[in-house]
């Protein structure tokens, strides 16, 4: 016997398939949008059609973007030919909050993840090479996460820079400012140790 | 600066707005919806509204509904004279996975809870009485949650079914079946012992 009205059944799955929600969670997430009142659930509905109406990527940077070009490839005070590579567009904002930073992005929205099922074609990269390829890029920083993922994928794109006679940087490893010595694991140890400099 | 799309942020501050979602799940959830096939995010937003738009509560039992009338409160089979009070509709299925009870329920949407400014009247505590008033109800079996403010509002109740005659009772404590006696808490201990029975 089903106990709920099918609507309230099928909402209870709709957010059982985002990521991170379990049953218990989708079906209270449900009984919170019942209890709402129908303006704010409509809003909310219109929300993710509105999103999903308006929301594109960068033709250029594979950023996301409503506009024809994302702020900052339209913004010309920023260094065009410098491109640092991130996985996803969060990690932009992360990048734009050291306020450093001068050149422009290229969002590859995702990484190389065999055991997700995630190739080379699954990702920006094609995007990358042939705006590479346009010549103006000067140098590009790959800036993936350094874990095992990040790493394969930042190694796989610089092959396929190299013939490009382009410079290819990394992101450096250290010991994060404010941590402490104690508590570094012995590989961000080593690689602090190596990329030691004067002072 | 804002480096994502207006729409991208009013859709990560509406899943923001869900009960137990902070801003990083919900940013996360709002770039997991913009990653779905344009199909399956609108049948998301038609979900949400379908389901505000049908489900309505039942006018007897007040438990959530499609119908004119509750599945439950329709079905003859069933003993219309005993009706159990719940908080939630999530409890009447509690209640019914049990296969024992044959009576109705009472769905009260709540309980009164002062630091939540729930009080009395924002819970169907009129609905309850006015159908006890009609003098079909032999029995009110009280079934909220043996907390504190479950215990309150099921007090609260019974003092104002009182003078209307009928039995009230409420749901046995004791140790939970499968349970550990070691494990139990004293009040519960205390209380299996007070409602122990001849075997």
């Amino acid at each position: 016997m089903q106990y709920f009205p099918a609507a309230l059944e099928r909402l209870t799955e709709e957010f059982g398939k985002l990521p991170g929600v379990g049953s218990k969670t989708a079906q209270r997430l449900a009984f919170h949008v019942l209890s709402l009142p129908d303006e704010d659930a409509a809003g909310f509905a219109e929300a993710i059609l509105e999103a999903k109406r308006s929301v594109k990527t960068c033709p250029v940077c594979q950023n996301l973007t409503d506009q024809k070009l994302c702020p900052l490839c339209a913004d010309d005070r920023r260094d065009h030919s410098l491109v640092c590579v991130v996985a996803e567009p969060r990690d932009v904002i992360a990048m734009e909050r050291a306020r450093e930073y001068s050149g422009v992005y290229h969002v590859l929205h995702g990484v190389i993840s065999p055991l997700n099922h995630m190739g080379p074609d699954d990702i920006r990269v094609r995007e990358l090479l042939s705006r590479v390829a346009q010549g103006t890029v000067r140098e590009v920083i790959m800036a993936t996460n350094p874990d095992t993922e990040g790493e394969a994928t930042a190694m796989y794109i610089s092959r396929l820079l190299r013939p490009m006679e382009i410079k290819v940087t990394r992101l450096a490893y250290g010991i994060p400012v404010g941590s402490q010595l104690e508590y570094a694991d012995e590989v961000t140890l080593l690689r602090a140790l190596e990329g030691r400099r004067e002072i």
